[in-house]
């Protein structure tokens, strides 16, 4: 009960460096730290000078007090600094990254990184893997025969000067304490904090080299932001971060109330793309897949303005560009590139079960948690980071918010490969579907761009 | 992002018991957890099973939302249940124990003890060191040559059953957990949250075994708790912590807006304890030990009445009762009892320098906390754990709240080995005093009682 005082009274004598103690209260009473005290926190912590303990009483003031602009940017450079950065100055051409918020169904990355890399932007895209309820960019390539999404940067960088672009796995070596930090909010539960959202989000795709980075926040039941106010304050937070590296940034905030497009899983996911790629594709799909490409052609100055970005877009979906560039990706990466016109060749769990309609009505509302978690219980995804995927299953959606049904017709189609598990998920889905007799308005999908 | 939402996917299964990440975040929701989660989080933390990490967490999460009654009583019981307890069974009587949550130039528990003591009810007392710009009970009662503060639990109940007191060192095997969790809050900046402090001191004094406890709880610039709401939410807390435990308890509130009695350090603080003893102390400590004492006689059924515990211990003080028990307790634990007859026994730092008044004027302030670290620079106290304290040092306060004073004459008298520390000792106790033309109200020492 006494050290309190001692403490500040020891660090007298050290004006000019902040000790951990100091950084911790300073955050606690709800004050702003100067710039080098979070590096040098932030520091210490990846010397291991500063305790996991240290850093999970600062996480949970954070939690608690925020974070200004200037401490997550200050944040953001000493997560980037404790690691490897990727150069990619040896690509041609202008370079834009994307990122997604985890979202149920989000496929985008698969739709726009060949679009984009069509129409003569260059696109290295480091991406993850599922946990929890949304799906990994990774493990959805990964369901196409022999692609591999780990490579050398060295290998990154000629695939992307050769074909336009790339997926890959991020390497350990950049921004490790990203991945401490994650872990221990993870544990010490002090995930959902902006400031500290943003900083993970924006380490990563500074150490990832583009110039230029278009994200894609979602809020809604099915995301990870739950209100738009939340979800608009963060994409505000990492485009400010991302201009103070001197990295041009825009922000996408959506609407996710119900899962993207028609499936969930990733062979049938890769397949969705495909068809969007050759202008078959949902229009929840296709509508969010133009915006973020169109905004990461202006990020590169590849279009004079937005209207030109997009219609640039709509063209190379029409003449299906962006359908062979996946192909030359994923030919490049090892893959199948056979996949692309002959979609069958996707691997395709062997067990399919309709989920039929307890009534008559309309669909009102389709919680893209739950179908997440129902993906899980089908082996689409994992529950532990030990689980492995199942690349064959997944969900079809049959039916959308606002889609009439009828008692046993088929609201969704399950795939999978153990009757047990797809018992579990038919249980998730019916309870993911609301039907009523009122059809509800058109959910606005594209709420703003911040830029 | 998304492993928050797993974590909880993947409790479902085991709602029967509480995993440390949702006790936290329960917690930090502001959330009240059932006694079993608490008893479960701090029993896990003993066996390592919840790490230095998600205790920190929660701990800052408990800085800012709170505990309830039932809460912060679980937390206590699960401290004590962390090690052993004192078995006090064999002392013959009422036992009675007593704590002061720290202050500078306290000294109440060196004449409390003995006073009540000599009035019949039994105190065996567990005490601890000084750190930070407060005294600790044992150092100075160390400073009593031959004296020893350690003792073994049965040499301890002999002691008081021949003597009718003890003040002893805490036994390591009490209360681990709060020493644990002490170093953690100390590093991490969640030291002063009323319920944790409630905690800590109460499952210590629950621990040590006496049916009753009366705490001394200090408000103001001297005192751990800085505003009389803080240290009465403290109190409050801390008496319905004992009654749920099964033991009488009662807190005396007070108000410390200068150092406790003309002395701060070591021999000095015993040589005013002997004094009061007399009858011979500063009406500030005389006035604390008869109400602090009037409790415990009250909380032992030793006394019909507040007035009549108040006559009783009045006699006792003017016959020199309680200097005997002093002077008995002293020979029983080792240390020469002489002192108490002849207090140039005690040791006695060979520097001494006044240290003068600049200005005229009547002393409006003196603030306790900057003289408890002018007492750690002459060499009474310990900055650091390691420190050694030189028994003879300190100071005497010559003049106190209330007092006129002339430029050059004695503020205060400091006794010290190394003429250095004295120095900045001198600037301590000068930036201490506050020295003005109004002579101010009389401070109220005695704010309430909380039984």
């Amino acid at each position: 009960m006494r050290a309190e005082g001692l403490a500040e009274a020891v660090t007298e004598d050290n004006r000019d460096r902040m000790r951990p103690y100091e950084i911790i209260k300073t955050k606690r009473l709800g004050g702003t730290l100067p710039d080098e005290a979070v590096r040098e926190f932030v520091g210490g912590f990846v010397r291991g000078e500063v305790s996991d303990a240290e850093m999970a009483a600062f996480l949970m003031a954070v939690y608690y007090k925020g974070m200004s602009e200037a401490e997550t940017s200050a944040l953001t450079q000493a997560m980037v600094a404790s690691g490897e950065t990727l150069d990619l100055s040896d690509i041609r051409g202008p370079t834009v990254d994307k990122h997604s918020t985890g979202g149920v169904g989000d496929k985008t990355s698969l739709v726009v990184v060949p679009l984009v890399a069509s129409a003569g932007v260059r696109v290295a895209k480091l991406s993850g893997r599922a946990l929890g309820h949304t799906g990994g960019t990774l493990d959805k390539l990964e369901a196409i025969p022999g692609l591999r999404a780990e490579m050398e940067p060295r290998a990154l960088i000629a695939q992307v000067n050769r074909v336009g672009c790339a997926i890959a796995g991020q390497s350990g070596k950049l921004v490790p304490a990203d991945r401490r930090l994650y872990a221990l909010r993870d544990r010490t539960a002090t995930v959902d904090s902006v400031p500290l959202i943003a900083a993970s989000v924006m380490s990563k795709k500074i150490a990832a080299g583009s110039r230029a980075i278009v994200l894609y926040v979602k809020t809604g039941s099915g995301a990870f932001m739950k209100t738009a106010a939340d979800a608009r304050a963060l994409a505000q937070m990492m485009v400010k971060i991302g201009r103070a590296a001197g990295r041009r940034t825009a922000a996408v905030l959506s609407s996710m109330e119900q899962p993207l497009g028609r499936t969930v899983g990733n062979a049938v996911e890769v397949g969705e793309a495909i068809r969007t790629l050759r202008g078959e594709g949902p229009d929840d799909v296709t509508h969010l897949a133009l915006t973020l490409g169109a905004e990461m052609l202006l990020l590169a100055d590849a279009a004079a303005g937005p209207a030109e970005a997009r219609k640039r877009l709509e063209g190379a979906l029409a003449r299906g560009d962006g359908a062979r560039t996946f192909a030359a990706m994923i030919e490049a990466q090892g893959g199948d590139p056979r996949v692309v016109d002959e979609p069958a060749r996707l691997p395709l769990a062997k067990i399919e079960q309709p989920v039929p309609a307890d009534a008559d009505g309309v669909v009102t509302h389709i919680d893209a948690e739950g179908i997440g978690y129902a993906a899980i219980a089908v082996g689409a995804g994992r529950a532990t980071s030990r689980d492995r995927i199942d690349p064959g299953a997944g969900i079809i959606l049959e039916r959308k918010v606002g889609h009439p049904v009828r008692r046993g017709e088929p609201l969704a189609t399950l795939r999978g490969s153990d009757e047990a598990r797809i018992r579990d998920a038919r249980r998730g889905v019916l309870d993911a579907y609301r039907i009523g007799a009122e059809t509800p308005g058109a959910p606005s999908l594209v709420l703003d761009v911040i830029e």
